[in-house]
């Protein structure tokens, strides 16, 4: 059962943790927790989500709208004026409810690949929040159960990823491997397909045999993946018409994802 | 050649389409005129767009770098310094380039799909400026050649439709039909395979015959294509892992778009 908590002053120390968000997004230091916001997001955190919630915080208005996403669940929700709210969190919250939850211990990679989920997306130099809650957002609506990050792409967990994702960062299990060749060897060894995607390809991604577990490497839009990485990886592309600016690299996932998860058992 | 016009006075009247841009994109107005901004857009429009360019406005500190684009266009640019630029556009343009286009007569729908286009678009109630411009992107990349929008979709020339877009607004061509019924009525009468795209639909979009020119229809998302919609379009769907949030409507198009280019010659 939640337990409903009143603040009426910004400097209760039982909300230190929603103290100036934005700042502390900007530093990327939310001290092993991480801050998520949205309903939407909020209940795939509290029913589906990987990671432990250590409370929420709700502004008064909106209480009763949003009981049912937490009534059910064992944690503090403190309630604050709008106003307060606003004066704790340094910005406007128009979604009303913000949650805290815990990293946890990382996930190790290679122990990710043990539990052999069908299909794999690797990131190297994603560093637009943007495009990486896009990416998990398709990863989760393609049933592809990992997703491993290189030391270049931002925090999954920051608050616009997660937003963006539609709480798929807190579905999909991921992990950092900081050299994306390495990331390729791990793969490699683990008996995956590693899939380089690049319009510069050398097969078509619906050529590929669908006879191994397969992971697909994205790159960052411009430059895409190094090419060193296209040397250790099964180059493939999407095919487009003639001379266009390619795709956007979330919906180049969706794209990839949707072809890779054909004929193959995920979900 | 591009004749060179040096701007030092905000209220020069020569430059009076780039006046408070912002105020007049929210109240829709720029007189027949469209504001297109950055490099990349600019480059399309110049080069590959269907819309006569009427001017250019660049920061006095990029037109060296910004030459080999305007160079051989017959058009004026206008040259002024920074601050001068800021105080006429009415916010910093850290791209430092704008454009001005005429949008011309809109074009006919009827006339769009005499040219048998094997590869449509129906938006219905696109109201985000992203997601169309995602949209336009993708369907330039896959070689639709034409674009249907009902009374509810937005504007694709608004700027940051225009930038999402890559300019592939500039190079689709698109007409407004008010009502998607009469949309669909427009395809199914120049015998367009109408597809209803939902989570909802009958068929799996890869079981659809490619013997038939495509018109792809997109609703808003959230609620989707009306029941109306639905009943009187071909139904298709496209498979997901199970019970997760829908795609995001732009990525969404990149991969319906990709599946129908597959086998067909289009671009």
């Amino acid at each position: 059962m939640a337990e409903i908590v009143a603040v009426a002053d910004p400097d209760d120390p039982r909300i230190a943790a929603y103290r100036n968000v934005r700042d502390r997004d900007l530093a990327g230091g939310h001290g092993g927790r991480f801050v998520a916001e949205g309903e939407t997001v909020l209940a795939v955190a509290l029913t589906a989500g990987r990671f432990r919630m250590e409370s929420l915080l709700v502004a008064e208005n909106r209480v009763a709208a949003l009981e049912p996403l937490f009534a059910a669940h064992d944690l503090p929700v403190f309630v604050a004026p709008m106003a307060v709210m606003e004066a704790i969190v340094g910005f406007p919250i128009h979604r009303g409810v913000l949650g805290v939850g815990l990293r946890g211990t990382p996930a190790d990679p290679a122990a990710l690949l043990a539990a052999r989920p069908p299909l794999v997306v690797g990131l190297s130099g994603i560093a637009n929040h943007d495009n990486v809650g896009g990416i998990f957002r398709n990863a989760a609506a393609f049933g592809a159960r990992a997703v491993l990050i290189d030391g270049a792409t931002c925090d999954p967990l920051y608050r616009k990823a997660l937003r963006v994702s539609v709480g798929g960062v807190l579905k999909v299990p991921f992990a950092r491997v900081p050299d994306t060749l390495a990331m390729v060897d791990l793969l490699a060894a683990a008996d995956y397909a590693v899939l380089g995607l690049s319009p510069r390809g050398a097969r078509r991604l619906d050529e590929i045999p669908r006879d191994r577990p397969a992971a697909l490497l994205l790159g960052t839009e411009g430059p895409g993946l190094s090419d060193a990485v296209m040397a250790a990886t099964e180059t493939v592309r999407i095919d487009m018409a003639g001379g266009f600016d390619s795709l956007n690299v979330a919906t180049t996932s969706g794209i990839a994802l949707y072809e890779l998860a054909r004929g193959r058992t995920v979900g």
